[in-house]
């Protein structure tokens, strides 16, 4: 959980492998949220999209690449002054999907090959 | 010139430190061009934001980011398969910004006071 935390619907990156920021994506998604935020910082930026892309691509074909935003924060530091660092942010957004699947659990007692062509 | 090839208006980030694409960007921009695409894949996706950042608040503060699209490209390996890489293209562009300097440059007949400001 340490990567879920402070702002809802967020997912921090830091220095883990993609897959685990992955599973973060698809809890939240999971938890109901139709959009979750990626954000990152200098070298993790590079994870950030992997992240992004390895969850659209293999795991929530329904989700899509909302809004990027790049910028720079400025990080105080220990011996004086301050060092610029880039950062990213990149939102995932789904249609409401877990609803149209209640729907179509619903819809289980209507013939099979309906119901059939609705999970296709 | 390296980095400055194939595709007009785009420059490949690389290995190099972000300075040296920030070169680029700006005599791109310098020749005319009004948008300027930074396309980059893997560890270098961070020094493609970091260019982007550094070339618009230290060098070019009319320039705006753009469209910033992330994607994954498919490497054939030698030893046979395919490897996934993230990619991401982010677009810089400025207001016709040559034009106003070449309109300061007629000035440059006003009083010499004027012509300070016009610089400045």
């Amino acid at each position: 959980m340490s990567s879920l935390s402070r702002e809802p619907n967020t997912v921090f990156i830091g220095r883990k492998p993609p897959m685990s920021y992955v599973l973060a994506v698809i809890t939240l998604f999971s938890a109901g949220n139709t959009e979750v935020t990626l954000k990152a910082r200098g070298q993790a930026i590079t994870t950030a999209v992997d992240a992004a892309e390895i969850t659209r691509r293999r795991f929530m074909k329904d989700a899509n690449i909302g809004k990027i935003t790049i910028g720079t924060e400025e990080i105080k530091q220990e011996e004086g002054g301050t060092r610029n660092v880039s950062t990213i942010e990149i939102t995932l957004t789904t249609e409401a999907k877990p609803k149209e699947e209640a729907k179509a659990t619903q819809k289980a007692q209507a013939p099979a090959t309906e119901a059939a062509k609705e999970i296709a």
